[in-house]
């Protein structure tokens, strides 16, 4: 076998895009767990969640047996404008640690919603034009999925009713600005729209809004308009369905210069990212062809795989929603008010959560003091300037960097640089002034998460 | 020759990035005219030069007759970290327009600076740390030359003074903390750290600066310090010569597919992306292998290509700086309060000013509701928002495929999209809500700036 010189970025061909998304579930023994009607408690069925979200993406949510799905060849036109995206080698940052470990990161930061959230904002908007809906509703916090899912309804022509939570709103008013020159239509939750809203703003007049009442406004604003889904970002099967165009490409690229990773790190907030990027090489473990180690990185304030409990939960805080069963501080949980490296999720994807409790793979929490440190480490010497989120996972890709320094392992890295921090130039404001604290829960604190566990 | 399909992206490989910058100067016959001293209104001498900026970048200021310049494998090294840049082919573009024209977009937005600037500023960050010094220091407006060269002296280890126009570094945080996350000093300008500064704060006590005014500040910091040096992002010929990478890429990449084209157009403020884009093509045209159209566009608020003098004239509003033979509206015109899409500088590089006087090339001037009229309906369908400035060059573009579609001509058009809008939210916001208008100066307005034209 000859020595490939490894460029710094590996970009495929076009024609070497992936064809088909890869569902990690159809070689799962153990299948993740049904969503639980709230109501009745009983699985979800077709028709119920038609009611909520598009035709193709409900038979995508419950397909666990199809390992292949096709992207339709109007998805692949769409990522073609943007993918694929290049696999990093990060020469420098190696250079930088004096490390004999190879770092190398899928970067899904170059469009202009600046995150991976594209991936799956596309298909869902897709399926929508398909099913000959007017338009869709979603909630934003940061508003990289909002901004996601205004780019691809502009590009088919969808409506887009974005709520977005009013604190994000009033502080972040570039991020809507982006929304609304795409065409969408961004309403501050909790608003007068929706009877849930209103009822929120009597009960609670001055409050800045939470994600949980900004699901529950849009939900509402999908359901009770003719022609129009609800749309989510993250946490779905049928969004780490579409995040695997993240894993094929890597898997790709990294076979086309024979490289084998050892371990393949990703931040998790609801999981979309971590879980589009290992679904292939978690394919491969699962058959039993390869083996890998998984890190999952998650914040040590919203500690949901490494201290939550693996249970059925509310996906939302306003506990309208059907259940999952996963990893979860408790549908009620809220990080502390000085976290500010996003990835605030009180949940998991409920198929990384099966993962995680099979013992397929790790997690880790940071603070987020020693993140941002690792963001700017990695951006004075890889150019970069990642997103908070991202810079989770280049924290223990860093670690671990480092401890190949101790050991002498040359060991092969890869980790998920999921987005740019273009937005997030506040928490890296507090950072940089020295102003940053770190804050992790106490067991006190997530037991009284875990009392409003539903009985199940 | 069998027709290759032509991709959404042309990515050359790493191999075939260029290895020589090209120096368009070599091929004039007409050569730009030298830079002047504002005492002695002789030629600038490399001493004299060499006070305020690096050696080396001295030498490649004052050649004009090497044709091709090798590019340092330091700087080389650098590039690969976000080069080569796409080629984008404008497939959704063509056919929200219905035309039969062919339309390609070079994209230097994908790196955290947002733009072309980089190419430059690494270069010239590469030459300071060569020469042994400590650090250099610049203005910045808007703040994408200051982002760049923020970012190229933190992988150099160099220490980085900015002067930001006041009103910048009070209407643009994030800018400032972007270049402050890599290391920076970003100075509000005028300020009391110089003696300009201080005078100016005495003569002017309310005023939000200008950036005449910081490059003052700038030079005095440089030529006032052990080991620094003043670098600069646009206008001069150094700064072409580092820009043709833009160009020589887009051909490489067109020659690949066997494309020619027929009209390059590019935004004009100083010159850097147009000269940097156009050169190798104008090289060909000036030694009589092939013709082109080439477009400058530059906005009708600030239209020095095509309602400016072409004259000796200060390169800054301080009148400290040396003189430059170019297109000029005088150095104390500024453009009018209502004008949000950059290209503000009241002259223009010397090379493209011979240029254009020889009649080489066109220029246009289009006003910004058109401007980022284009700006969204390209975002819309290309997906990537753009930087106000690179929507005048879409503008264009957009107008000529119109043409097309009129005439029925297959043109093949090339535009050069410099960089992102994600910094420049308020403009797009004041367009999005229907704010924007439009102001072109009068003659009179004009010839007040004219009547400050020195006599040389």
């Amino acid at each position: 076998m000859s020595v490939k010189e490894i460029p710094y970025k590996i970009y495929l061909e076009e024609k070497e895009m992936p064809a088909q998304w890869y569902n990690v579930r159809a070689d799962m023994k153990n299948k993740p767990a049904p969503l639980l009607n709230p109501a009745t408690l009983e699985p979800m069925t077709a028709r119920e969640l038609g009611q909520v979200f598009c035709e193709e993406l409900v038979r995508q949510e419950l397909d666990d047996t199809n390992p292949y799905i096709d992207i339709p060849e109007e998805i692949r036109s769409f990522y073609k404008m943007y993918r694929p995206s290049p696999l990093v080698r990060a020469y420098c940052l190696e250079k930088k640690l004096q490390t004999p470990a190879k770092i190398y990161y899928k970067f899904e930061g170059n469009n202009t919603s600046g995150s991976h959230k594209l991936n799956s904002a596309i298909a869902q908007a897709y399926y929508a034009k398909r099913q000959g809906l007017k338009g869709v509703t979603t909630e934003t916090g940061a508003g990289q999925w909002g901004t996601a899912l205004s780019m691809a309804c502009a590009y088919f022509e969808l409506d887009c009713k974005v709520y977005m939570v009013k604190v994000s709103y009033e502080q972040k008013p570039f991020r809507r600005e982006v929304m609304r020159t795409y065409g969408a239509s961004v309403t501050p939750s909790p608003s007068e729209t929706t009877n849930v809203g209103r009822q929120i703003l009597k009960e609670h007049p001055g409050t800045s809004g939470s994600l949980g009442c900004a699901i529950s406004e849009a939900v509402e604003a999908a359901t009770s308009a003719e022609g129009y889904r609800y749309v989510l970002g993250s946490v779905l099967n049928q969004v780490l369905l579409h995040q695997s165009v993240i894993g094929l490409e890597t898997k790709a690229a990294l076979d086309k210069y024979d490289i084998t990773p050892d371990i393949i790190i990703g931040c998790a907030g609801g999981g979309s990212n971590l879980g589009g990027l290992i679904s292939p090489f978690m394919g491969e473990k699962l058959r039993g062809e390869k083996d890998y180690q998984f890190i999952a990185v998650e914040p040590a304030s919203c500690p949901s795989f490494t201290r939550g409990r693996f249970a059925y939960d509310f996906c939302d805080t306003g506990r309208v929603c059907p259940l999952s069963k996963m990893y979860t501080l408790g549908s009620g949980f809220i990080p502390s008010s000085n976290h500010a490296g996003g990835l605030r999720y009180h949940g998991m994807s409920s198929t990384l959560s099966q993962l995680y409790d099979d013992g397929l793979m790790e997690a880790r929490s940071v603070e987020q003091t020693s993140v941002f440190a690792a963001a700017v480490e990695f951006a004075r010497v890889e150019g970069i300037l990642p997103a908070p989120e991202s810079a989770h996972a280049i924290r223990v890709a860093i670690d671990e960097a480092l401890k190949c320094k101790e050991t002498g392992e040359e060991k092969t890295i890869v980790f998920g640089l999921t987005g740019t921090g273009y937005f997030d130039m506040v928490a890296y404001e507090r950072f940089n002034n020295g102003e940053m604290t770190d804050y992790i829960p106490t067991d006190a604190d997530l037991e009284a998460g875990f009392k409003g566990l539903p009985q199940v």
